[in-house]
């Protein structure tokens, strides 16, 4: 086990909650990547601005322009990030940007679900095609050994809240766009995990556990037991620990199997 | 068990395959439905030749014009079926319209998804949305009684392939699109089964087995091991047999449960 041991990683979504905790993260590590990539809407905006401040610390962060739901937004992506690793692969592709509409049952409409999903399960694909040549690469790179995040992987973001099996929190809201991207997007780390195990990427998806960010109705909530330091300090320790055995699975923080 | 005994269904998608299939058998009943409604695109063209000639030999078979990724022609329909319905509610909505576009992993697009997860994930949400206060209506008509397709229910035609456990026929096909919007279907019933419960509407995804259709590459497909014949008598034995406990499952044509 011990700590992720990778030279570079993008993480989508990052000037946020999770994805802002994961950047934290892998620059506070004791032997830091040395490229951290943090994927966001609008890099210069007011929304932005904890990662210019970090970015103003670290050399290794890299603020990437990133619309996930456009495909030539994407595409600008992979060049910026291939040209700044300069011939070295990603190891490590961490698709957390995600969006939730709340929303009973009932009101769902098309839009709301083609928007939703969009998001959380179509800009993951995407994302995994365009930066599949750069995972490659990396897994290249280290030829011989077993799959690992340090070699080379796919995380998705997912939740229990797509789990079709438990429906997480159903009392607390229905949000079935939610709910229903989820499970496409664990069934898009599943088949990814086929297709993908022969280049020697993993893929696995991730459940951050019920974490009080802006999307859970902020630090103040009450109900949300799980500060984002927690979350990410547990998703780290999952992701260093995962092998050949654990690709196309569905884990929370803690690492224990979450039932599709 | 027994046969099923029901006042009126609607069948999505019912002028080829498995749709037409469930058309015919619901006519062929010995205690037939008073009222069979075949929705499809374009009730006056080519391809609902078979489903004309039917209406011009049953005049309980109604052809409903139906394109089920626009919410205005839902509504028409549902309107359409009310209208004919007289007072009655719909026992049975069977969301059966599907499509599948064949490409690999790679070769996905945002295009692509879109429209396989509106047609398959989306439009059984609508439809449900829609036909709601009929089989609302046919609910509140057998008072007392626990959950039955004989009273009220909705069946979505889901598949093996969108088991994410399964990831069934991979190597013949790796359709992404069409294995998450399945998974997505599923993660649908079992929020539909926890909305509905409470209104007395029963509610189950069915896997129709591996089928020859032109879905599966037409009659003369060498591998497909079901005729439409089999798979529908199969699942109506097994949509006779649900009660209660079975609201929320995901079921073969044999009764037999598929894993998420």
């Amino acid at each position: 086990m011990g700590e992720l041991c990778i030279h570079s990683v993008l993480v989508t979504g990052a000037n946020r909650g999770i994805g802002l905790g994961l950047v934290r993260h892998f620059l506070g590590m004791s032997n830091p990547p040395k490229w951290v990539f943090a994927g966001c809407r609008d890099p210069k905006g007011q929304k932005a601005q904890e990662l210019q401040n970090l970015a103003s610390k670290h050399p290794n962060l890299v603020i990437i322009p990133l619309e996930v739901t456009d495909p030539a937004s994407i595409k600008a992506a992979a060049a910026r990030v291939e040209e700044q690793l300069g011939g070295s692969g990603l190891n490590l592709l961490i698709n957390n940007a995600g969006i939730a509409k709340p929303s009973p049952l009932d009101n769902e409409t098309l839009e709301n679900m083609t928007c939703v999903y969009t998001t959380n399960t179509v800009a993951p694909l995407l994302l995994s095609q365009a930066f599949l040549p750069l995972l490659k690469k990396a897994a290249q790179g280290s030829p011989g050994s077993a799959l690992s995040c340090s070699k080379a992987a796919i995380v998705n973001m997912s939740s229990s809240a797509g789990s079709i099996e438990e429906v997480y929190l159903w009392d607390y809201g229905q949000v079935v766009s939610y709910r229903c991207s989820k499970a496409a997007l664990n069934m898009l780390t599943k088949c990814q995990s086929l297709g993908y195990r022969e280049h020697g990427v993993l893929c696995v998806a991730l459940h951050p556990g019920w974490v009080r960010t802006d999307m859970t109705g902020g630090s103040e909530s009450l109900t949300a037991p799980l500060t984002v330091d927690e979350s990410v300090r547990g998703m780290l320790k999952v992701l260093s620990s995962l092998s050949e055995k654990e690709t196309g699975t569905f884990l929370d923080w803690e690492g224990k199997v979450v039932p599709w």
